[in-house]
């Protein structure tokens, strides 16, 4: 069953607001199975309004509009919904009666352009709102089902999830959309479409691959439709394994995990603690673990040695090792891991050192140019990277990937 | 002048994403004076991606579409548009040295799925893409614009700013919009409306205001709109004059200001050096700073002192202190300011100890209760904070308030 939503609103196309409405909805309709197929943003132009409804009910079954309910001159929607349905506004009394409360309750004078707001066009039903003056309404025929729900998130919300989505369930019982995003790190898009080619070649016809890539982290959601959830939960986890042989070493996570999410409740589970000294990162890989709720559980702290001056005393890195190899170099990360391991006495730590950019860069030591070493008292490892020439990516990708490289070091290790 | 916005994506349908690429679009478009009529959100399906092409190009002068033009499968807009203007795709020998250098740089190998980034309908532009490998696609033909952009947020930022903008503003002198955002800290929206109350209300009527409020920060955009762009700057200036006045202690900024890019700042003027000392911000405030090129000829480094060991033994904070007042204690955000300035031998620091949640709060000691001490060689001063209930809010409003305490100590020093 496709779903169409149309949010009317001048905020949303001067962008002053970012359509979270939408996202919300869709969200809410593919849990039950209904696929979104169109999402229109359009502004309150009673012409735009009824072409927006005119092509929506061509193509779609279930049409959602959001915005243009208020008591305001540039709310048209109700008007437009009367003319395009040829019918009239009355008043309805229930939703007066539901107005007439509102106001008392809060001790304010009803105005006329309230009491306004209790019109419905005659052949539409309405939602009430406890949440505020306009009522939502509904139309139904034949297939086809309209609603038209105010734009103020809370009040949309209440009358989605209590009257849209109960009378949707009751409609579709027959069709299910089932995703599974698996998460990557370590490994470029188009490399890993290359390495998973044949396996994407081969799905299922029900099911689809996206790739969703973001700085250090690809992920690859797919997606099954049809009447069976069970099947499709079944065929979705034998794809999912398959995957699994063809990639193991860049799977790190699935749906809504995240490398720092991980890595608390790993460190955790096993006891274990973790400091970290960063350079070029400047402190976002101790924001991302802090980030997680009670991370300090495991998490002792860090370094921040942004100058060699703080390299030197608080990390214990010796002069002549800066001097002879750079602050940039294998190195260097390798002694800033141990030395904040033994310094903030540690189970395990990450060091990270480089040039984010867009200054520092020479021939030899490029802006991107990053080395990330993990360590524990059994051993230290340490990579180089080269990653690009954009200092906030830099920093995150840096961050991900060194995150990355201790959930391993650790899984080996327990 | 009418603009339309096509954004494909399926993961904006299903809701995993929220559509920020069209907001901010909107934004820069209406900046220079060109309205958003349209935005459609469709899925990578060929028949929706074609017959969105065309209906826009019949209704509006300039469409930009985003998504689609990745390296795998599901990516479509080269080859519908290709197919909507019947020609062909042709490998562009520009594009393909872009992409070649790319991989090259990384020190990875060309596939041939990126080598086909490359090709370019024919009777199209191309815009360069440093930021990726995709390039972007545009159609120039009388009154008609339209463009195509990689999905990626970043990508598509570089080259609208770099190219979509300059190109569409060659062609629109007749109107403009003229808006100036002034950036508060410190003080909440409803009270802020409230003092700035009268003033808003006497703005003249071609100039309006919009309150966006972010974690501890209030931002006041006033929107000028009119054919005579020098009046329009004058009756801005004018206004936000009259603000300076009635807010002053509030106001630390304007438009693409930051704090952390003032301070550093700042800082490197007067040849100021900066250490910090976090506890419940973990790594934010040393992140932000650190976020801002050329911060490391002022910023010598942080320690995250997540535990009350890296307090006592890194920042020499008495055990027997956070013995009696407690980690999260005026006195030891006090200790701990004068610690990491003494330790990493810096004139600045700054100091934050808190109960970010969701655990960890006790009645005496509620989460959000938030100490921030900022200290030189002159003095140390701190403040108590109770913020709200959130871990992510309480970690960013704790922070821009130190920021922005740092800053007025500096201000009243130098």
């Amino acid at each position: 069953m496709n779903a169409e939503i149309i949010n009317i609103g001048e905020e949303l196309l001067i962008g002053q607001v970012v359509n979270t409405n939408s996202s919300w909805m869709c969200q809410k309709l593919n849990e039950i199975g209904v696929r979104v197929r169109y999402v229109s943003v359009i502004s309150d132009v009673e012409e735009d309004i009824y072409n927006a409804i005119d092509v929506s009910l061509k193509r779609s079954e279930i049409v959602i509009i959001t915005g243009g309910l208020g008591p305001t001159k540039d709310d048209l929607t109700k008007d437009v919904l009367a003319k395009y349905f040829k019918t009239n506004l009355e008043i309805n009394e229930t939703v007066l009666n539901d107005i007439v409360s509102f106001f008392k309750k809060r001790g304010m004078p009803l105005t006329e352009l309230n009491r306004l707001q209790s019109s419905v066009p005659v052949g539409f039903g309405f939602i009430r709102n406890p949440e505020g003056t306009a009522p939502g309404l509904f139309y139904r025929k034949n297939e086809r089902f309209l609603a038209a729900l105010p734009g103020v998130p809370f009040e949309m919300k209440y009358m989605f999830e209590n009257f849209i989505i109960p009378e949707l369930k009751s409609k579709i019982r027959d069709e299910y959309i089932v995703h599974k995003t698996i998460l990557t790190q370590g490994v470029g898009e188009s490399f890993l479409a290359a390495l998973i080619e044949k396996w994407e070649d081969n799905l299922p016809k029900n099911i689809s691959l996206a790739y969703l890539p973001s700085a250090g982290i690809v992920r690859l959601r797919l997606s099954a439709a049809g009447r069976d959830k069970k099947q499709l939960q079944k065929d979705i986890a034998a794809e999912v394994a398959k995957l699994r042989k063809l990639i193991p070493e860049y799977i790190f996570g699935y749906d809504n995990d995240t490398l720092e999410g991980i890595l608390v409740k790993l460190l955790a589970k096993n006891n274990l603690t973790l400091g970290i000294a960063e350079s070029c990162t400047g402190g976002y890989i101790s924001h991302l673990i802090t980030s997680i709720p009670g991370s300090s559980a495991c998490y002792k702290g860090s370094i921040t040695s942004y100058s060699n001056d703080v390299k030197i005393n608080q990390l214990c890195i010796p002069f002549q090792l800066i001097d002879k190899y750079g602050a940039v170099s294998k190195e260097v990360a390798v002694a800033m891991a141990e030395g904040v391991r033994k310094v903030l006495k540690v189970d395990y730590s990450i060091s990270v050192t480089g040039i984010a950019g867009p200054g520092g860069g020479t021939k030899q030591k490029p802006v991107g140019l990053v080395y990330i070493a993990v360590s524990s008292d059994k051993e230290t490892i340490v990579e180089k990277f080269l990653f690009g020439d954009r200092r906030d990516r830099n920093i995150v990708r840096s961050s991900v990937t060194a995150l990355n490289m201790l959930r391993k070091q650790i899984k080996k290790a327990v």
